[in-house]
């Protein structure tokens, strides 16, 4: 269990239950976490709380999504033994920390913040914008340093987030006079972002664009039947473009045989191969990469029970690091404790 | 206990721990709290979490007032086999209540309430407002939601809070779909605000213009005889002025002798009347009140591990109701819960 690891680096990391995984999350975070769970203490937060700041509305939503999103790490091969899945509202120390460190955040510092600036955007909330949604940033620090993180993959457009933590800590540690907190890096991953199949930058649920990592072999033929390619390449004779094609991105993002790709691009490029070919080999690649993944989730699926024991047991784990870290923080301070025991069944 | 008490009217009050109490919250709170506790479920919060909202800076003052301000509640006879005395950073159901609230409130609401307004400027934060601070008043719809309070002390300036308070109960409770929280009405006191022994409106430690329920009799009488009457008042046999006379004023709050300090109101208006004979009268009359507070207080400050538990005990069944409503409320919103459970010892 990962509180057998001490001397391993800690990652933070997880994703807002706001839907199910799918195959963008597969390439851009999931595949590095499997491989990052042998050699790291890794902590997934199931970020149900967070996912309220911008879907306060729906709550429904965020609630259904957290068994699907921990099934769906179990079904791509996060270890239970190794990983720690667990579930940020049921983690008292985490709204503990955010609201003490609110305390040495000011609201301007937080309007300049750039990440949060393009998502008020993104979001359309206007003036309207929810004071949770102003102050998640401070949330995420306090979710990264409850775990005493050190390491935190994100998106390249979320180092802000990563600054603004750091910036609590050295806070933080400045008040206290002692470093009882350690600031944390950004890990960005090297593979780009992956498209949706109708060649948008975004992919979501919503609008339809995403491969789930759930689907069967009928949805990924239609998938990849209506993938993005090049317009101006109507007859197989045509020369295509390979830039924008969403068909050869996907086949650099999954096929395990660069060398064949290359090769097709050539062909695509000079003229002569249909599109129907190229998107056959994708068909049969996705299909190669999904089959086991979906075969997993379906089993894991008979047995949610199985699954929210794993949520139990990691979110009693986490509990007991997180509530360690706010007595930590408490003290560094100065601040008076009563002392109190929490024999936390989670 | 409190908790046997299920039919009554529950009272949410308390006060930052940020100095110890002085007569001022013995007019204005203490006393009404003490006739207050037999009719009404009422708890009593050490808001040492809100406390830091404005003391980020200074947290060993915050933590050092803890026990001073429980002390405080003892000595003016608060029975904690009546009130419920806790201590707010150790009710982490009220920490996620807030940050629950704070994605049904905008940054604009915040920014228009009209006593964080004045707040703002009272403290000079300028542009530099903490993130904590604007949004306490979502934390303080925590408290008195998280109590299923009805009934808030609050001076005449607080009311917007509860408007606050009463907007967020309404949105929780639609967007819940059933009534999962009640709305609280302001309880403004009749007595008018106490005010410094210098005549100024505000009373604060730091301007040394209090009597702490601690004051020895000498300090009674020196805060007596430096206390502000009427500049134009040289002679004993010149006319005096009553309105603004601070003298009059303690003797109108703590003298149980309207008809005679009428009198003395006469003949001081009149001329005849010198201010060390009021200023007698007055010393003797806040001696009378202070003494036996004074005495209780002493004997509780001399068993503080008594005073810690009496705080112990009261946060443990306050930890109760408040995890119950936290578990309320996400149960109406329909948001996951891993039905874990939590046997606080707090």
């Amino acid at each position: 269990m990962p509180l057998s690891m001490p001397d391993r680096p800690v990652i933070l990391t997880g994703d807002r239950t706001t839907g199910p995984l799918h195959l963008g999350h597969y390439v851009g975070s999931l595949q590095n976490r499997v491989a990052l769970q042998s050699t790291h203490r890794q902590f997934l937060l199931l970020a149900d709380a967070q996912a309220l700041t911008d879907h306060a509305h729906d709550p429904a939503k965020v609630s259904r999504n957290v068994l699907e999103i921990a099934t769906d790490y179990l079904a791509v091969g996060i270890d239970p033994e190794m990983t720690t899945i667990c579930l940020q509202s049921h983690l008292p120390a985490l709204a503990d920390l955010t609201l003490l460190y609110m305390n040495f955040v000011t609201v301007a510092r937080l309007e300049r913040n750039p990440t949060i600036k393009d998502e008020i955007q993104a979001r359309g909330f206007g003036r309207d914008i929810p004071a949770g949604f102003l102050c998640y940033p401070v949330a995420q620090a306090a979710d990264i340093t409850a775990f005493k993180a050190t390491i935190v993959p994100v998106g390249d457009d979320q180092a802000p987030l990563i600054e603004q933590t750091n910036e609590i800590v050295r806070r933080i540690n400045r008040q206290a006079g002692t470093e009882v907190l350690p600031e944390a890096r950004a890990l960005i991953p090297s593979v780009g972002r992956l498209p949706g199949v109708d060649g948008k930058a975004k992919m979501s649920k919503s609008q339809g664009n995403t491969i789930p990592l759930s689907a069967t072999a009928d949805q990924i033929r239609d998938a990849v039947r209506r993938m993005f390619t090049d317009p101006g390449h109507v007859r197989a004779a045509d020369p295509g473009r390979v830039e924008g094609n969403v068909v050869f991105t996907y086949l650099d993002a999954f096929d395990d045989d660069p060398a064949a790709v290359a090769d097709l691009k050539a062909r695509y490029v000079r003229g002569g191969l249909g599109d129907s070919v190229v998107k056959q080999r994708l068909d049969d690649v996705l299909e190669a990469v999904v089959a086991p993944i979906r075969d997993r989730r379906a089993a894991f699926a008979r047995d949610p029970g199985h699954v929210l024991e794993i949520v139990r047991r990691g979110t009693q784990l986490a509990r007991t690091v997180t509530d360690a870290t706010l007595r930590d923080v408490r003290e560094a301070l100065g601040l008076f404790a009563l002392h109190e025991r929490c024999d936390a069944n989670a």
